[in-house]
């Protein structure tokens, strides 16, 4: 929406740029059927091939099938790709979708980049056994040795200096009886920082203390990588006129990382990018409760104008 | 099994007891369709009744369907009651179901009573949010704090000297994403202990606990119980007699509680009970690996024996 604001504040002042602009609107990521965030984006940055058309939603129907009832042609699929260095510049305007701006009370965040996200899936397996007739010193509880590695995973994140994070999401217990010792427990972690080394040291003391916790409790944990994105960073020359842009508006900034991921993360393979944060209230996101001030709004979208117009007069066309 | 061989060895021996002798098979609790593990022993004591008759197993048949297709009269089930006061005396041997005996290699278990067992059922409530997004020590993660509770019961349970038993068979989470910090956990908390008062007494620390937890990670913890089965403690000169018993077959026994429930603690409720518990290998039961060798089936059966003619000859019938 700030992008379309700023094209028609462009045309009613009559601005000509020395660049081309182009106003894009991705894939809507909550909605959309295939669970793919950056579907679009990644398809315009060319991570993602024709293999996601046989990708099934719900209801069975592919992604093929979705473009056919829209009108398109799937097999020009790949024609959405942008080629590298195509693009001088990709700015992008976000809420926060965290609570820094909100509760500091500054109005624009400066992103450094987008995180890398990796996440494993872990299972502990123990011994089930009857919960009445076992005694306590002889039991292999999975759930109690996944529930030091849950609490171990938030010690490891929390014992580095900075924004990086890290999630359990859940537990799965089998056979799952009340009366009955768990056997096996699966539970997938999450770890997300701006720096893939730091994500891969946190790995590492977490794994550490897996192996004292299956040591403690007589159970064995084996983990494996689910999936994985590589840190994102925002170009240097685009959040310096990001910063200029909000200085000559009177706004205050602060640098931060989005630890969302972003449609930015994937341009950032084919052209620099940047983005503009504004507050997000509580910091909540993906919600009805997601709310950002017009005021706000406002001032995110003259951060963008003039952002762009202090590229246009700096960078080349390429 | 043990019951019949002793009353084939009476008869075959031309033995006559002063009192009348009854060998009864309860039902099977692994295969019954309706999850009560001493449905015979249970109507038999008159703590079921005829409401009983409507519990339907996992194909919608009632339990009043199953007596009439095997020729039954389902009004007639509480003619299946024993009157208070007309058993002199009630028997039962069992395999232990647990570890103690066999790791001891003591031959006969002489069982104080029947473990009382408490269960409740815990909710943790949380704040589901992007787990990107909101800092690490924004959170209020009902997963982390089910973590500590679920320790906390161990702790517990571990904190006191005896035989007490506690378990945690599950957590539930919700929403249950990989990126999305959990909001809900759910999860069950089952005590045993042949000591009403000791079983209660820890729920009363777990719960300081829980309260403890609640306050560190800004979360709300509520528990209801779900079911409670009183202890059922096996008659003192019963004890004596399988003591003696197995003492003048030169068998070393070892009193302890059973920790899994047990028809005898239906029967407690109208007639003085004892058990004699042979060891289990490797403790392990309800399971194809539940093993007990010959000579120790054959050295409880003796004891069964013994037991009942030395109390034939002290009882009176009542």
């Amino acid at each position: 929406m700030g992008a379309i604001e700023v094209m028609r504040a462009l045309n009613d002042g009559g601005v000509k740029t020395r660049h081309p602009l182009e106003a894009v609107i991705w894939t809507n990521e909550e909605g959309n059927h295939f669970g793919i965030g950056t579907l679009g984006s990644g398809v315009a940055a060319g991570s993602l091939g024709t293999e996601i058309l046989q990708t099934k939603d719900e209801q069975g129907l592919s992604l093929a099938d979705w473009l056919r009832r829209y009108g398109q042609n799937p097999s020009q699929l790949t024609d959405a790709r942008i080629p590298h260095g195509a693009l001088a510049a990709y700015l992008e305007l976000h809420i926060e979708q965290g609570p820094n701006l909100y509760e500091t009370k500054v109005p624009i965040g400066v992103v450094q980049g987008i995180v890398g996200i990796k996440r494993w899936n872990c299972v502990v397996t123990g011994f089930a056994n009857h919960a009445g007739t076992t005694p306590m010193n002889r039991r292999k509880d999975a759930l109690a040795a996944a529930s030091k590695d849950v609490l171990a995973v938030r010690d490891v994140v929390r014992a580095e200096e900075g924004s990086q994070v890290g999630n359990v999401g859940y537990v799965k217990v089998a056979p799952g009886a009340i009366n009955v010792i768990p056997g096996r427990a699966e539970f997938p972690v999450e770890l997300r920082d701006l720096d893939a080394a730091k994500v891969d040291r946190m790995w590492e003391h977490i794994q550490q203390r897996f192996a004292e916790v299956d040591k403690a409790e007589n159970v064995e944990t084996r983990c494996n990588l689910l999936d994985h994105s590589e840190p994102a960073h925002a170009d240097a020359n685009l959040q310096t006129a990001i910063r200029e842009a909000a200085k000559s508006l009177g706004l205050a900034t602060t640098d931060l990382p989005s630890l969302a991921g972003q449609d930015a993360q994937e341009i950032a393979r084919i052209a620099p990018m940047a983005m503009i944060f504004v507050p997000s209230k509580d910091g909540i996101s993906h919600s009805p409760k997601e709310f950002t001030s017009w005021q706000d709004v406002s001032n995110g979208t003259e951060v963008l104008y003039r952002s762009i117009l202090l590229l246009d007069g700096q960078l080349d066309r390429k």
